[in-house]
């Protein structure tokens, strides 16, 4: 049996209790410790047995050889400065943006075991008492490492992570930001603009496809407001690439252009059986 | 034991085949009639059980006391004006849009036998193989009868769809093909739109909410090619009011103003929310 190690889970939500559970599975790590402002979410963290107990982000960052920090994007900076403080443990995060959260960082003095990681799992649900054991299992988790990060922090982040179920990959900030602005804030959004058109008086006609294109807008704003804040630049140029595909249909539709019409579904057709259910 | 009576569906792929199952489930329709000009899918349903035997269109509409028309939207009016020039049988279909539909079949000589319909249930699947008994169960059919349509044609067609497990509704056709342009052709299009962007290298990426958000992008491009262009005056309406809600998140992205981020997504879970999974 290799020793286990003290995890500090700052932020016991949906990701935050999810990591608890998976963590716990794996058996490595003991005991498992969660930090939350909201002492409602840290009742509900022990009672689905996320976490062991409820501690102060100092004294659980102290004690912890692993810290994860899993608050909203624009908490997360200040969470990842606050544990650095107190010791020399892995810290690492689940933030959705990562450069706005690097910059920050590294502006508070870029302390060296900081690897900031996003796993690509998640819900529209929130909260601990939605949490799964098998959330990251099969899941990339993105490292985004600086100059800075060591060698030795990277394999002890990736070990972390693996122990969750997920499988690595490695980007710089900024690729990971310009892609998931396509891959996840983008599709976010069309879901949130579509779900805001549907008239009160329409909903009885709303059927599985627009159930299934505007699921992502049941996702909580207090955490999906600040990944748009921090990832604008981003998400406006992928505005862009899509309102110029709206625009090819838009013509096409305007001059009963079938054959484009069709060009284009069929295209898309092609894309998105490829990514399989 | 009610009478059975002689069913002939004409286009047995996913929603005909259905349909057949619904029939079957039902007992009080026997022989089951395809019509396809498809040898496979006709044999494919009749491997699954979806129709008794195969047929041509005017036999299978003679024979008949009832005819559903499931070809896709630019082929129902030719279909149900052949289907009316062989008997008196009553005929129904389940086009997504009507109103194209309807005024070609007016202009033919407006067989009074025809109870337009559109059933609110589907999928991005294609074929007979994917057609299921319990499709239309508690599902929304939606008819839109002319000032000619009696009230015994709109009864018959009401115990038919309702012993496929529908439930009914009733409205003109223009205003059918203005709420669905909002609540299934436009997630359509926004699915293929977005699904369409998605560069090959980063298909690595895309994780459930984008699965989710493009799932329509998979369906039959011939189907859903004249559907848009049938529609396209009501598809090109909703559109412009999906550009203008997609302007005030730009606009808010653009002016770091988190206030009116927030609140475009709270009203959005808002809407989802109600709408339930």
């Amino acid at each position: 049996m290799p020793p286990t190690q003290c995890l500090a889970i700052i932020g016991v939500g949906l990701i935050g209790g999810s990591i608890g559970l998976a963590a716990r599975r794996s058996g490595l790590y003991a005991p498992i410790l969660g930090v939350d402002a909201d002492a409602a979410a840290l009742d509900k963290a022990i009672t689905r047995g996320c976490i062991d107990a409820a501690d102060e982000l100092p004294s659980a960052a102290k004690r912890a050889q692993i810290v994860v920090v899993a608050t909203p994007v624009d908490q997360i900076a200040q969470h990842v400065r606050l544990a650095a403080a107190c010791g020399d443990a892995l810290i690492t995060d689940t933030g959705s943006t990562k450069a706005r959260i690097l910059d920050a960082v590294i502006r508070a003095g870029d302390p060296p075991q900081f690897v900031p990681a996003h796993p690509l799992a998640g819900s529209e649900k929130r909260g601990a008492e939605h949490a799964r054991a098998n959330l990251f299992d099969g899941r990339l988790v993105i490292l985004t490492p600086t100059a800075r990060t060591t060698a030795s922090r990277i394999a002890q982040a990736s070990a972390f992570w693996e122990s969750l179920g997920g499988r690595l990959y490695s980007m710089s900030a900024e690729e990971h930001d310009r892609t998931l602005a396509v891959t996840s804030h983008l599709p976010h959004l069309l879901a949130s603009a579509l779900a805001g058109l549907l008239n009160p008086n329409v909903t009885g006609f709303a059927a599985t496809g627009f159930r299934d294109t505007t699921r992502l807008a049941s996702g909580d704003p207090a955490l999906w407001g600040p990944i748009f804040a921090e990832n604008a630049p981003h998400v406006l140029a992928a505005l862009d690439l899509f309102r110029n595909r709206l625009d090819d249909f838009r013509h096409a539709l305007d001059n009963n252009d079938a054959a484009t019409i069709h060009r284009l579904l069929t295209e898309a057709k092609g894309i998105r059986d490829d990514l399989g259910n």
